[in-house]
């Protein structure tokens, strides 16, 4: 096979160009990093648990009528994706206080929100990944109001599908973490559809009886047994091969 | 304690008077009926289970923000609810084609619905629940067009919530039957609430693997085994206690 072109290196994953014009594979690596506090590392198997996990839950969300930038999965580390025209945004929504919340607004870590709470983010890691409003998106063309519209109604979604089937496996959905770009068709007309991924690495996920984090934040808070939360995660959600761990060579 | 009046006699429940001003107590009986084919019968522990199932449902519903009539569930068989203003219709939401659909309008069982389609039905047994259209219910009065935006916009909530929950523990949200009330606060402001019950009786519920149908088409449809599908609901549900059935005295 001719030696592919790498289009980014991300600190999760990275781009090369597909077998197709306007696709791209996602390559899902071990690695693991966060701002605050700054550190990197590895989670031996995330990029595969990941692959899987993102894979499953994006096939999920498309039957139930969200467009998602994925095509299939090629294998344990890759998938076959649609490019798009990336929206540099990202889309939070929390459902329990965590994190920056915590951090920022002062409010204490595990409170129930009066309601689910939207935030953005410009997606710039230079700067931190700075919390924008929708004023800072329209008045910087970073997005139409229109865009705004389709993807707030689909992250809201996302959130109360999959804060159902979270919580069908025994876990809560206490926030996450959407990425958004547009695609366009045969005629030009333009659709928002979610791109990136689902997984331990963009949800927090807490054990419903003991409130164990099954999630980064294992990583980012020194509380070791990452690769077991996210083996844990892919387990519940039936992505794991009957074989088990094992089976994926991980 | 003194005899409780009984307010109205169900199908599958009885209401009566609550032990406070605008209560009430729905009781939750083993009772079966429907429509086509007409008939009636009984499912030994069906009251037991739907009051724990729709319990636990609405708990949840009641966590992501939807407000219901649940107040508390009393016992096995009861439940205290807010009496509400009822609105005489029922609002079902269709992921997967069955039932009216099928016989109705000719779509297959079973075909994944290109989307979530709503449907209204005058909620009327004599008349057999016609279906309606926005355009009675405004027309008729039987609730404003501000009102059918939040009870549409809650039972599209619901379906996504409810859709990845089922999906969870390996079954299919094929459809759901919903209705809605409308209470008042002291300053007399008005809120529409999620009423009656979420269960088997009330949803189309298929097994992922198998297809089984774990609802009251089993009734409606002669197929046998009831109990079981009822009970395998409630126990991926996790709300079937440790020692099992047994237990619950059904
Ligand atoms: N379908 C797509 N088309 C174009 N770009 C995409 C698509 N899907 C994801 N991306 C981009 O690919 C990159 C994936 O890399 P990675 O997840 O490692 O992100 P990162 O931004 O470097 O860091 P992190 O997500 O950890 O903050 C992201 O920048 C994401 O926006
Ligand atoms: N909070 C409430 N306040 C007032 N009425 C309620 C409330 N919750 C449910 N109800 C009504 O109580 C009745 C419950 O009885 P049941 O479920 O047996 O219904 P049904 O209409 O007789 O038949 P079926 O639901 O089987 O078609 C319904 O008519 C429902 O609208
Ligand atoms: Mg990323
Ligand atoms: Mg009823």
């Amino acid at each position: 096979m001719a030696r592919r072109s790498k289009i980014y290196e991300g600190k999760a994953k990275d781009l090369f160009a597909g077998p197709e014009p306007e696709t791209l594979i996602q390559y899902f690596k071990d690695d693991a990093a966060c701002r605050t506090p700054e550190k990197t590392g590895t989670i031996n198997g995330k990029g595969v648990l990941n692959n899987l996990i993102s894979e499953h839950l994006m096939g999920l969300l498309h039957e139930i009528g969200i467009p998602t930038h994925l095509i299939r999965r090629i294998n344990m580390r890759e998938q076959l994706v649609r490019q798009v025209e990336t929206i540099p945004v990202r889309v939070i929504v929390r459902n329990i206080s965590a994190g920056s919340l915590v951090s920022r607004l002062g409010i204490p870590e595990g409170t129930l929100l009066p309601r689910s709470i939207v935030e953005y983010c410009y997606k710039s890691e230079e700067l931190g990944c700075p919390v924008i409003s929708e004023e800072h998106i329209t008045a910087f063309g970073w997005a139409s109001p229109q865009d705004i519209d389709d993807f707030l109604a689909m992250a809201l979604r996302i959130n109360d599908y999959l804060g159902g089937l979270f919580r069908g496996i025994g876990i809560k959905l206490v926030d996450l973490n959407l990425e958004f770009g547009r695609i366009y068709d045969e005629n030009g007309e333009m659709r928002i559809v979610l791109i990136d991924e689902i997984s331990p690495d963009s949800c927090r996920l807490w054990d419903i009886k003991d409130g164990r984090k099954l999630d980064l934040d294992r990583f980012r808070q020194d509380l070791g047994g990452m690769e077991e939360a996210y083996q844990e995660v892919a387990r519940r959600l039936g992505v794991l091969p009957e074989g088990g761990v094992k089976e994926l060579s991980l």
